[in-house]
C-alpha cells in the first residue's frame, strides 16, 4: 500500500521579550485588544471566557515587565472599573499587530517557495 | 525613580506540521544534522547529549508523521549501527535550514523597521 503523500505546512510564532521575559504575544495580544475594545478589564475578561481574576493577573505580569506603565484605570463602577491602554501600550500593540501579520504573509511567501513540491490543500 | 527603559526584542519560532502534527522544528533539526554528520544515531546522541533511546524516540515520531522515509540505516556495528538521511529528508532539512535563516533575518530587519525606538544594545 502506498503511503499518502500528506501536506505539510508552516507554522510560525513571533512574539516580544524584555530581559528574557515575555512582554507580548498571542494571548496578551488578544487581551490588550479586548481591554482596548471593551473599555473594562472585566467586560474583556468575558469576551475572552477567562475570569476577571486570569485576566487581571496576565496584565499585572504584562505591567511588572513593559518598559512603560500599560493601563490607565479609571476608579468606581461594578466589576472593577474602567480601563484603557496607555499611548505607549497602543503603540506597542499596534506596532506588534503589524509585525506578526507581515511577518505571517512573509512565512507562507517563503515557504512556499522553498517548498514548492509540497501539496496546496 | 524613574524606571528603567528597558530594551524590547523579538523572538521568534517556525516549524513544520503535518496534519496537526510537529514535523520538524529546532529540536530535531538538530538531531538531523547529527545524525547526518555523524552517520549514526548513537554518535547523534552522544552529541546532543541525549540517551540513544531518546534520540531514536524522536526519530521514530519524525518517521511516523513525515510523508517519506527519513533515515536509511545501516545494520551492524555496535551501538545501533549505522544510519543516514534519505534524499528526501535532506532536502526537507536543507529546505526547512534556509527558511529558518532567511525568516530570522527578516524578522530583525522588520522588528527594527517597527520598533525604531526601542533600544538596541
Amino acid at each position: 500500500m502506498q503511503k499518502k503523500h500528506n501536506e505539510i505546512y508552516v507554522r510560525s510564532k513571533i512574539w516580544l521579550e524584555v530581559e528574557g521575559k515575555p512582554l507580548l504575544g498571542g494571548g496578551r495580544e488578544r487581551l490588550l485588544q479586548a481591554v482596548e475594545r471593551t473599555g473594562s478589564i472585566n467586560a474583556a475578561a468575558n469576551e475572552l471566557g477567562i475570569s476577571y481574576r486570569r485576566a487581571w493577573s496576565q496584565l499585572r505580569d504584562l505591567e511588572n515587565i513593559a518598559p512603560f506603565a500599560v493601563l490607565e484605570r479609571t476608579k468606581g463602577g461594578k466589576g472593577g472599573g474602567g480601563a484603557r491602554l496607555t499611548p505607549e501600550a497602543r503603540d506597542l500593540l499596534k506596532g506588534y499587530e503589524s509585525l506578526v501579520r507581515g511577518l505571517r504573509a512573509e512565512v507562507d511567501r517563503r515557504f512556499a517557495a522553498q517548498f514548492p513540491t509540497s501539496d496546496k490543500g
